[in-house]
């Protein structure tokens, strides 16, 4: 089985007709039906965050994650936020909702997660989960030889395809694109009534309707010495120029969070890895930087560059997976700062 | 085009070995795609409703309807529930949830819904909008020339099948099905904390994953003569009967919710039609409850003897359709008494 889902095409395709795709690469499909994905991250936010506080949260969610239906995969990141704040975080995967909504209220992650103590202590802790239909994600990577992310979820395949290389690819990948256009519903405009008092507070954020979460990444471990020196300097600045310039021009480009994250290996050291992970008010928004602002363009036309010269040696692995939410309550924060995540700008609520 | 959805079969079918059903039975299918489906109820709740004020409600709605991106269709109904309130109710169906988003934001029904007006009011308010995709639904109509509930919808027909006649047929129908066992998430059981104060307040319940909602129709306007006193004097008490019995014993049953709606005409009157909206925990409580209940199983045999007595000439209709939601928070409760819908029983949230 190689399992997809198509739909009959009642909007039109972006691709520039006849556009064959200069390089080659690659995206999921899977060996088994996936009808919902789940991809939660789990933030421990301090200023600071010691190293020793860090593993703890890692190595308490590495045991909650061992009972029943927990991840199929998850990986741990560490980034530091507009306002200064050290967040570690976890990313976990399932391609089951009932599993991971088992998981959810059967774990001991449960009591720990919803207990009372959690709003009185130091730190902060977010959660932000994205579930949606399998119609709603999009992924694309440089290689497929190795494996990230949604990737690492078991009965998937890394397959060749030609829906690449030019602007709009990312909707086109998109299986629902063929029938609904994604438009957005809000703009990224704070609370009238200023930040809102977070302190020991359990509050949740509702993302509107197509929302679009992506999940940007960057692995140059294995590249080769003058690949990724170029990486490092050449390449690495103008992708954190871009991230800049989205975080400064939120209203514009329609940027809710971005959070720009270095992936860690198992010891919790940092990786030569990284990944941003941005909420959007739609799909547009980003497509408009993309093919559009010169802080994309530069990154865009560096990778197109790298790819001509190096060819199949190319060693730097870029990828991205999107995903588009329909409206709901599922990011949540407790005694967060108030710039964290949707909390500045969505429709907050508390549980009774 | 006729629009459908299937997914490879990894789980088995409920359909007997070689069964063919004894009557045929109808189901929509679409001449566009459809990719969500938005049915959604709005309540006004008084002890009394006077015929004024619920008047006054539906047209308020007409006139919030007419705007862009109203829905599809709607209906107007009116039931008692088990508190001895009036509840006047309208269903208003949408196939695209960009429309219905951009009415509910747009249309002058945000204006009037949000209100702090709303909380001060002698009525209560309640809205349940179930938004799920195409593949967690299913429809079976007895009749293939009366149009009701979401097949009102334009570029809909009502084609003859053959997943009927057994129990299970429902599930099988649900596209879902084939990938999904669709569990339940939860137990019906009243806050420990006993009544929520309800009073002034407005409050959103929370869906809890897999939840099931049905809409159940009877039709005897247009039956001959035999047929109607047959529908009245006999089928309706067993199908009352049947409800009793669901709302007695909602643990056994997972019954959250259930109302029992009188169709109304243009002018408020009660028509010859009812239609039963309940909300399940999960479909296997409603299954179990439908395959194996005398209460059931005696208002399924009542259908089956006059469908042989009558064959084509069978003059009343009975028609369903059922929706299996994904967690979330769109049930909401404006100063109604704590009894209504899912407000016992799921967790409740208020809005900053």
């Amino acid at each position: 089985m190689k399992f997809h889902i198509e739909y009959p095409r009642i909007l039109p395709e972006r691709r520039p007709e006849g556009h064959e795709p200069g390089a080659p690469r690659y995206t999921l499909r899977w060996r088994k039906p996936v009808n919902r994905i789940i991809s939660a991250y789990y933030g421990i936010q301090g200023s600071p965050l010691s190293e020793n506080e860090q593993k703890s949260f890692f190595d308490r969610f590495a045991r909650f994650f061992e009972s029943n239906c927990g991840p199929e995969t998850y990986e741990t990141m560490r980034c530091i936020d507009e306002e200064g704040y050290t967040n570690a975080i976890i990313v976990a995967y399932w391609t089951d909702q009932n599993q991971y909504t088992e998981w959810e209220q059967c774990s001991d992650f449960a009591d720990w997660w919803e207990s009372t103590e959690r709003l009185q202590e130091s730190f902060g802790y977010w959660r932000e989960i994205i579930a949606i239909h399998y119609d709603r994600h999009e992924t694309i990577y440089s290689a497929s030889d190795y494996r990230i992310g949604l990737a690492l979820c078991s009965d998937s395949e890394l397959v060749p395809m030609n829906t690449n290389g030019y602007f709009g690819a990312a909707r086109d990948r998109l299986p629902i694109s063929s029938v609904d256009s994604l438009p957005g519903f809000m703009s990224v405009i704070e609370h009238p009534s200023g930040r809102i008092d977070t302190h020991n507070r359990r509050l949740f954020a509702e993302t509107p309707h197509n929302m679009t979460a992506i999940r940007s990444g960057q692995y140059w471990a294995e590249a080769d010495s003058a690949q990724s020196e170029d990486y490092q300097l050449s390449m690495q600045p103008k992708l954190m120029d871009g991230m800049r310039y989205l975080l400064e021009n939120r209203k514009e480009t329609g940027t809710l969070s971005l959070r720009i994250m270095t992936n860690l290996d198992r010891h919790g050291r940092e990786r030569d890895e990284t990944s941003v992970y941005a909420c959007f008010v739609d799909m547009a928004g980003m497509e408009e930087w993309a093919s559009s602002h010169t802080s994309h363009l530069r990154i865009y036309n560096h990778a197109i560059e790298k790819k001509r010269q190096y060819g199949e040696n190319r060693s730097v692995v870029t990828w991205h997976e999107v995903f588009i939410l329909t409206s709901g309550l599922p990011f949540e924060y407790i005694n967060c700062h108030p710039g964290t995540g949707l909390l500045p700008f969505c429709t907050l609520y508390e549980r009774l």
